[in-house]
């Protein structure tokens, strides 16, 4: 079940799509939140799924949210700038086929404004948290990573990176058999748990900015760090619960 | 798959949709058991699906049922009294997304009785058993929180609930999603399996009263705790030892 | 996914579907293989599905099946007598919606013979073996316990059995929400995995052959219980360690 | 969800379907994989699925891949040769009715290209690596183990082999209810997870050639073996760490 909420349809000339979802470092989640803000992008549409869990957030104003993945547009403002989709959200699937529908919604949808180009987000683990964290990409298609190395991007992923797991992976994958051209940049974080890496949003930021000749004030993005890891730990605490219970690990069945 | 067993075609005036079903503390289940009785509310409608678990109850009288919830429908008889339909039930889904389907059949099957206006009813764990337990609210939009904080509603949810799991927090999320008013009364209770809580299903049976402008009587209320306790461990014994099975850490697969 | 392999249409006079598939003690599945052969029962269809396990059985002759569930007919031959459907197989539903999607389909299968009325056969746990298992009954209807209570069978399902799993309730759940008759008869057993009980089976069989007036040798009953206990345990212990791989429990995670 | 990619068509003259896939001592992927190499078989086909794990693959020059299955075909050259069709891959499904939905898509593709025999290829598991395993085989009717027996095969399946798991067993499964000629070829090997048996795969192409009447030279195969090992190792690790994640064993949920 997917369910589009929309907004606006905005007129978009061949923008590229940006996805930014939780991962590892929730480096995806954090540099596409940011970027959103400092872009002032406009959000136009909402992705519900029975694949997101079976609960809704209870926000700060006493209201509540199902889970949900947003869209945002951005339009370009000067010469060189390109058009932008960006795709950001609380939650991934729950159920590993759940992945490749809502991935596959997720372009189906995008291609209705014209995108052939995407860009994912995300972090690959390292045993220990770097000083200055690298970037590193993968593509598509081998010709890509000529035309992107020129840009800036390093590849090292061949070596370095098994698999790209989720929405970063997916739509890529995915995109792929529809000759689309697609980039992921990486960037070096620590593989672990409640873990959220400002350091490593910042590292592909910068990436992904340049990519977009697109001038992104950074200076935000250092301070949000502490703020957030307190944010997402309670959320995942409770997400967590929720998950052993729905896989009977608790003895508290019933739920409601 | 949802099946519907229908038993009459009620003609309601803008009814309220009223859900309590097995969660936390047996909260709702308890208050829209208690509230069905002392209404005379009449069913006239079950729900069945394969979401819910693969057996039969066997009933008193060796006839036996499968699991399903229970539609009730109530009258208003006085001025300023509104119509009710009441969900109940001894379970709730087993699978994640089967949550987000029953949720969207009990909406659309109640949509075609003219029902707009949602509550659910629940529990939210707090680490000791209050001696008075609060009732406090969330609500769908924001402007309902003034209406029902008028009406006398408490409203700290955004402060101290995370998320709400199940029917009762998506009958909310799903009916936002076509501008439905809903509102959640949620009792303090002890958040620990096998326990029913006859006094919180009171606290929020008194708050729904309220709202509904039903005076209903409480007092039998207190007597149940004790003896639905003793049913409800017997029925969430036989239940865990069919999910261990299932889930397979139980040697034992074969069933019948 | 359902497959129906169906090798002939029997012309059966409002016949009376029988069940015994594999559960606790196995007691269904010995009284419905025992009661085929005794019978000489003739097989008329096959039922395939992607809720049962994903591996064929290599048989004793070198040639591989995939897991099925077998549809048998037995015509009166004497006035008094009924014409019968038997239901046996090596497995049931791997997944909990795969029960209701196989029970519902058993079910519209039957109806096109004629069926109306559905016996399932089936055991239920008690902590010692009883010397005289006892045999109980529940029905879908409270008519029909005074009916087949003068015929003879034992009524405490409603003070002893809380519930009844897989098919042998399933067929009996959806079989009441389209009004059919249905009885189900439990032998006591022991709650124990790997146990095969040939002598509950043969307590359900002398209700059973009772019921249709049907008689029915039982000696080779009481020889069969040593040999299938070693074909069981055989089958268990490949099934348990392939389900140690499906749910992820073994590191060997490809299969093939 | 099943994406085919279709590179050609070729025309072919009833041919074989060869399957090799991953699985136990990965005795079938790696023949089939040595027989597409030595044959200059052609990539024509290749089919993806939601059941394949949620991920792509990062390749060595940088560029992704979803997990897929892959067809490839060889032509006759020679009096007395067939024309084949091979299936290769780096994953089964992830889940159980998942293999059923691939197999009949398999089937279903093949039979477009006149496919009515299919020759699976697997190990199984013995407790000590053999010095010179054997070959042993399974059919689909009982008249063709008198028919590959003069051809060599040996058959002990019945008595060594309760089951065959995976695509190599329904392929056979699902291919006997459409009466199609089966074969399974299965070689004696290590039952150890992480270990590519290159031995027990040349016992197994070394009887596939000789039924298919082909020459392959089996000299590269044993250099194999150690490269193999190493690659296999470091997929599974992260295939490993990615279903921790996937079933909640691991603390870490959000995955990107």
């Amino acid at each position: 079940m997917i369910v589009w909420k929309i907004f606006e349809k905005p007129r978009l000339k061949s923008p590229i799509l940006v996805e930014g979802l939780p991962g590892i470092g929730n480096v995806g989640k954090v540099a596409s939140e940011y970027f959103i803000e400092k872009l002032h992008a406009v959000k136009f549409a909402e992705l519900y799924s029975d694949h997101y869990p079976y609960h809704v957030f209870v926000n700060e104003d006493d209201t509540v949210d199902l889970p949900r993945n947003e869209f945002y547009y951005h339009k370009a403002k000067r010469k060189g700038e390109r058009d932008i989709i960006i795709i950001t959200g609380d939650i991934q699937s729950m159920t590993p086929h759940g992945h490749y529908e809502i991935a596959k919604a997720m372009l189906d949808f995008s291609k209705d404004f014209g995108v052939k180009t995407i860009y994912t987000l995300g972090g690959f683990g390292v045993p220990a948290l770097p000083k200055h964290p690298k970037v590193i990409g993968a593509v598509t298609f081998p010709e890509l990573r000529a035309k992107y190395e020129k840009l800036g991007v390093k590849f090292e992923s061949g070596e370095r990176v098994g698999i790209i797991i989720g929405a970063s992976g997916l739509l890529l994958g995915l995109g792929k058999l529809d000759d689309m051209e697609g980039l992921c940049l990486m960037g070096e974080t620590l593989s672990r748990p409640m873990f959220t890496d400002a350091k490593a949003a910042k590292a592909v930021l910068i990436e992904l900015s340049k990519l977009l000749k697109l001038k992104v004030d950074m200076k935000d993005l250092d301070d949000r760090s502490v703020e957030m890891d307190r944010a997402i730990a309670k959320a995942k605490e409770i997400e967590k619960s929720m998950m052993d219970k729905a896989s009977g690990k608790d003895e508290f069945r019933y739920i409601g």
